[in-house]
């Protein structure tokens, strides 16, 4: 039904509403014609001990989503989904998903998880959503369908998978570009002197760096923290930069191998990543 | 006298000029109207052991390029030097001038040093050529005034800050992106999963890796081991990779200072490069 141009007329509450994620989300809905009523710490209102205005825009929603940090979603998960509708579903956008999925293990009715593979700032359109479905049922598969019709690419995987490729995806790359930044300021490399030799490589790690350190540290510390593959993903980063230390100085097979190693990741994606990265080359031109 | 339309009138010998910075060169002064004669080990010349005809064109040329690997560079460049005309200026194309430079210390006619800092697949416009003038002169100037007129961001430096700009640039930044590759190989991440979920960030670093491993293994050994300075970039990189570990570990102060420290290299020109990985980002959406 939401597929069509009509008004959305379901009821969505979306708890930290004003926060990044759940702005954008509000913003959607809001633009579907739906009923968004956001509930936010902001404001003053505490979803772990919700007053009687909250409690009754929780039984009245068909969609609440709790947009929340972990812990707040932990405590406050079980008393949300027993004051809502049976039929209604529960959304969390959690960074982290197995904690939660283990929360809600014993439930029935639909609860799922979506995690914007991408800063909030960005626009949906063409960019990953990973959807873990808790519980499924048909409010569920109305907002897996939301997702499509903003243009998200909805990915859906389990809390476990999530959790390690996450790791990957994100402790992993922001401990390199970071251990890049941070060698860099051991070097003593002047920034002017540098920009002005600047390769496009390090042009664009440069990016990726001042990306990284410019974001709130909050953030990227949850992601590095929260995480409970992201320890892993550090020490397979520092075994691995001995490794490529090791192998710079051997002799040419050892070079090719080392190469051929690390190239595995992108399995039959490399030739897609090399054409993105003429794409990206061209925008390191001044 | 180049500066305007009229037809380049001196005499080029590119020696290496079947080789990728030589045939870029040898297009662009062809472009220019000058006579540009190629000497290259894959036709069966010699340039350690010039036969008479590569002699006679050395004797004549008003640029002599030598686009060679260091060491036959090395072993050439006296008896070349001696054959050209004292005006003349000779080129070389080394991503290591430190060593070139002890070698032509006590000549006095016109030796320079530019190195691309770019693939020569890519666009010379727009972007930087690192120029070492080892003795100056009027036909190096004008070797200069090409490189400009062609859209190189012309950097002239020294032959050790060069070898020390270019470990950070180069060798540091293939070694990140290699361990990156490593790790993740490690870690076992599927290159489908990867690929459904990647973050911008992760989309990035996948494009530099497809780079890096899919180039010749010779020229990034090269960049490992050629330069004298490239050994104490990738220690900075292991000792970065255990600290950005710890402190990811830490309290929030211990991870903004490690934003902070990680920021350094980048100065004044972080907001520069903040807006380029914005613009890096739209390209990563399919």
């Amino acid at each position: 039904m939401t597929d069509t141009a009509a008004p959305d007329t379901r009821t969505v509450v979306v708890v930290g509403g004003a926060g990044a994620v759940g702005t954008m989300l509000v913003d959607q809905w809001r633009g579907d014609g739906a009923t968004v009523e956001v509930v936010d710490a902001a404001s003053g209102d505490d979803v772990t001990c919700p007053d009687t205005v909250v409690m009754e825009l929780l039984r009245r929603a068909d969609v609440v989503v709790l947009a929340v940090p972990e812990d707040v979603a932990l405590t406050a998960v079980g008393a949300v989904r027993a004051t809502m509708k049976p039929e209604a579903v529960l959304v969390e956008t959690l960074s982290v998903k197995s904690r939660f999925a283990a929360a809600v293990a014993g439930d029935a009715e639909p609860v799922i998880g979506v995690n914007p593979m991408f800063a909030p700032s960005l626009d949906m359109r063409g960019r990953a959503v990973a959807v873990v479905v808790h519980h499924g049922g048909p409010a569920a598969d109305v907002v897996l369908a939301d997702l499509a019709r903003w243009g998200a690419r909805v990915q859906v995987t389990t809390a476990d998978r999530h959790d390690r490729v996450c790791a990957a995806l994100q402790a992993l790359t922001h401990a390199a570009v970071l251990a890049f930044g941070w060698a860099l300021t051991d070097l003593g490399v002047d920034p002017d002197e540098a920009a002005a030799l600047a390769t496009p490589p390090f042009a664009t790690m440069s990016a990726l760096l001042a990306r990284v350190t410019g974001g709130t540290p909050e953030v990227y510390r949850d992601v590095q923290l929260a995480n409970p593959y992201a320890s892993a993903a550090r020490d397979a980063l520092v075994r691995a930069v001995s490794r490529v230390s090791d192998a710079a100085v051997g002799d040419i097979d050892d070079f090719a191998a080392l190469l051929a190693r690390a190239r595995v990741p992108l399995g039959d994606r490399a030739d897609d990543y090399a054409a993105l990265c003429a794409r990206l080359f061209e925008d390191t031109v001044r």
